[in-house]
C-alpha cells in the first residue's frame, strides 16, 4: 500500500517495526538525507567506538591488542558479521581490502578455476567494475565481452558456452534496477559460466541469498547501505566449495595457512582467509563493526518492505510532475533507489543543486540522472513525504533554472 | 659518542631538539616502548583529528566532504607529506591501499617495462614480499630468484643481465641490515635493472633519498615509525621518469585520467595518481594524516643522530652481558633497530617475555630473535638506559627461565 498523504506517512511511521533504529543514527539538522546509497549516515556508536580502539587498543595496549583486542582476526570477526546480510555462512566472507581489489582477486581465481577465458560483463557497469575487469583480462590473457544484461543479450552470450566468469552489479548504480540473481546465477552455470556478483549497490538494500543461490563468488562495499565511514574496507564472499582450488593472485602474508612461520614460499591458508593479503586499517575497521552492529538489529524483510513502500511513494510524487523514471515500476526489478529524468536536457543538476540548497540531498551522476536513496533505517515515511514534496515544488516552480545551481563541482 | 651512564643520558636528553616531539605521543604508565618498529606509538592529536573527521566531515557534512574537506585528494595530500620523509617529490607519492597491494602494483608495472623476466628477491626478505613476487611472477609469466642480498650473490646475479627487477627491504626486518640504497641502485642500472625498495621497516628510521639516488619505485607501511595507526594505508613511490608509461594492473576508477566522465574504458591519470585503484578509508586516513603531522616537526638529520647513539648503547650494554647481535656494529649498516641472540637455544621468547614483565616491550622473532625498536621521537636516552638496565638484569638473574615465560601466544 503506497501513502499519498502526510497523514498515511505519519502513521506508517508509528506502526514502523525499523523506528527505534534511526535513533542509532546522526542526522544533521534540516537535512533529508537521500544519499545514504553512496555514503550512509553516520551510526551514533561510531565516534566512541573509534575513540575507544585508538585510545585504550592502540595507545594503551599497543602490540598486544593483535591479540587481546582481535586485531589479527578482525577480517574474520567482520566477515562473520556481513554474513547474514548477503546470505551466506560465516566462514565464507572476509572483510579487507577495498572493493577493486577484491573484485581483481576474484576475477582472476574464477578465471583459474576455468577453461576458457572470457569475462562476460556490463557495458553499463559501474566503471570500476570495467577498469578492474580491464586489468584483470590483460594480466590474465583473458578477454572482455560486454552486454547490457537487462536484454537478450545475456542469454545469446552465455549460449555461445565460451564465458568463463560472468561479472554483474546486483543493483545497478545508476537506475536502481535489482538483477535476477537466482535466475541470472542459474542460467549461468547451466552454461558452465562462474558468476561474480558486485553487491556494492544492494547489500543492506535488498535480502540477499548468496548461498541459498550457489553465488560462486561476491564482493561489495560497506560504507553505503551498511554505513562504515566513506572508504571503509569491503568483504569478499567465496562459495565453501571453491576454497580449496582458489589461487588468488595478492597473495600476501594475511592469506597465508602459517603467517607467524615466517616460512619462504606461500602456502595458502585453508578457507576464505586465503583471500586476504596484508594488514587491514583497524581504525577504519572499528568504524566498520560499530555499523554492523546496528545492522545485526534490523530485520531486512521489514528493511524491503519499507524501501518499496518508500520508493513507490516517491516515484508516483515525481511522475505527477513529469519526472520520467529510469527505476523500475516493478518491485522484483527495484533496489533502493529512484533514478529520475526531467525531460528537459540538462535540467538534472540544477534540480538535485535546487534541492540540496532546501535540504533534500540527492545526488547526480552523468549524463542527466537525478538519484535518490532511500535508507530504511533512519528515514521516516515523512522524510520522503516532504523530500517528494520538495522536489514537486523545485520542479513545480522553475527555481531550479537559476544561475547559481549550474555551477559544477569536481566530486557530486 | 655512545653514553655509558644514566647521567651522561640525562644530559643528553636535556640537550636533545627533539625532547619536546615525545611530549606529541601517548604512552603508556610504566612502560618503556621498544616496539615501534612494528606498531608506532599513539599521537596525542589523533583522537581528536579521528573524532572531528568522523564527527563533524562524516556525520554532518556527509557526501559534501568528498569536496570540501578534500576526500577525493587525500591519497595525494597525504602522499606529499609522505614525500619529504623519503627524499622524493610531492607528485611522485601516493597513499593508498596496503603495502602487499601496492607492491603488486609495482612488480607487475616494472615487469612490463622491461624486456627481461626475472624478479630478484631477499632469501630472507619479510614473508609478504616474497609471497606477493610469488603472485605477481606467477600472473606476469615471469620468475621468482632469490639471494642473500648481503653477499656477493646479488652482484653475480646481476651481472647474469637477466634480471628484469630488483626487490629489496630497505632494512631488514628481523636483523635491522641498512642496505646500502645508492650503491645498490647504481649497480643495478648498470646491469639494465630496475628497482623496487621496501621501506617499511626504514622509513622514519633513516634519511631517505629516493629522487637522489634514482630509485625506481618504492612502497612503504606508515603504522611503524610514521604513526598512523594499525594497518594504516601504505604508500607508494614511483620515479617521474616513469610515469606515462607506467601500466599497472589494479586499475580502478581513482586512478582514472576523468573519473567522473564514468567512461567504460580505462584511461590511466596522467601522474602518479594512475597507481590508485578505489576508495580509501577515510577513517584511518585521518589518524595517518595526524601522524604525518607529527613528523612535519622533525629533522631526520636529528633523527638518524639519536636513532645511532641509542642502538649504540643498547648493543654495547647487551655484550656485557653475553648476547650475540646481529644488527651490524658499522652506523652506516645499521638501521634504528636491534636484533639480539642469546647463546642458548629457546632463550630468545621468554627473555622477551620477562622484559615485558619489567614493562620493556619489545619483540620476538622466529627463530630466536629478540627485536628491539628505536624511536626517536618518543623515547628517550635515559628510557634506552633504563630498557638496558632491564635487559642486563633479566638476563644476569635468570629469572627468564620461570615457566610463566615459555607460554607462547598466537601473535608476537
Amino acid at each position: 500500500m503506497t501513502p499519498t498523504t502526510r497523514e498515511e506517512c505519519a502513521a506508517l511511521d508509528a506502526a514502523d517495526p525499523l523506528a527505534a533504529l534511526r535513533e542509532e543514527f546522526v542526522l544533521p539538522e534540516g537535512v533529508i538525507y537521500l544519499d545514504g546509497n553512496s555514503l550512509g549516515a553516520l551510526p551514533r556508536s561510531t565516534p566512541a567506538r573509534v575513540a575507544d580502539m585508538i585510545e585504550r587498543e592502540w595507545g594503551q595496549d599497543l602490540i598486544r591488542s593483535w591479540n587481546d583486542a582481535g586485531w589479527w582476526d578482525k577480517p574474520r570477526t567482520l566477515g562473520a558479521k556481513v554474513a547474514p546480510l548477503v546470505g551466506a555462512d560465516t566462514d565464507e566472507v572476509v572483510v579487507g581490502d577495498g572493493a577493486s581489489a577484491n573484485l581483481f582477486k576474484c576475477l582472476v581465481t574464477a578465471l583459474r578455476l576455468s577453461d576458457r577465458s572470457v569475462v562476460l560483463g556490463e557495458a553499463g557497469n559501474f566503471p570500476t567494475d570495467l577498469y578492474v575487469t580491464e586489468g584483470a583480462v590483460g594480466l590474465a590473457g583473458a578477454q572482455q565481452r560486454r552486454i547490457d544484461p537487462d536484454g537478450p543479450g545475456l542469454a545469446q552470450e552465455l549460449a555461445r558456452e565460451d564465458v568463463a566468469v560472468l561479472l554483474l552489479s546486483h543493483v545497478d548504480y545508476r537506475s536502481g534496477v535489482l538483477r535476477d540473481m537466482a535466475g541470472i546465477t542459474r542460467l549461468a552455470h547451466e552454461h558452465g559460466t562462474l558468476v561474480i556478483w558486485d553487491l556494492c549497490h544492494s547489500v543492506g538494500a535488498v535480502p540477499i541469498e548468496l548461498s541459498g543461490n550457489d553465488v560462486d563468488f561476491a564482493v561489495g562495499c560497506t560504507y553505503k547501505y551498511l554505513n562504515a565511514g566513506p572508504g571503509a574496507p569491503a568483504f569478499l564472499y567465496a562459495a565453501r566449495r571453491h576454497h580449496a582450488a582458489a589461487d588468488q593472485p595478492l597473495s600476501g602474508w594475511h592469506g597465508h595457512a602459517r603467517p607467524f612461520d615466517f616460512t619462504p614460499d606461500y602456502e595458502p591458508a585453508p578457507g576464505v582467509s586465503r583471500f586476504l593479503s596484508g594488514s587491514q586499517p583497524l581504525v577504519a575497521d572499528a568504524a566498520l563493526e560499530a555499523g554492523l552492529d546496528v545492522w545485526a538489529k534490523a530485520d531486512l524483510a521489514h528493511v524491503r518492505t519499507k524501501s518499496l513502500a518508500m520508493t513507490d511513494l516517491f516515484l508516483a510524487r515525481a511522475a505527477s510532475v513529469g519526472l520520467a523514471s529510469i527505476t523500475p515500476a516493478e518491485h522484483e526489478r527495484r533496489g533502493s533507489q529512484v533514478a529520475l529524468v526531467q525531460p528537459e536536457e540538462g535540467a538534472g543538476y540544477p534540480i538535485v543543486q535546487a534541492l540540496i540548497e532546501r535540504g533534500v540531498i540527492g545526488d547526480f551522476r552523468a549524463p542527466d540522472v537525478m538519484r535518490f536513496g532511500f535508507t530504511p533505517l533512519y528515514l521516516r515515511y515523512v522524510d520522503v513525504y516532504d523530500a517528494a514534496t520538495a522536489l514537486v515544488e523545485v520542479v513545480e516552480s522553475g527555481e531550479w533554472r537559476a544561475e547559481r545551481f549550474n555551477r559544477r563541482s569536481q566530486v557530486t
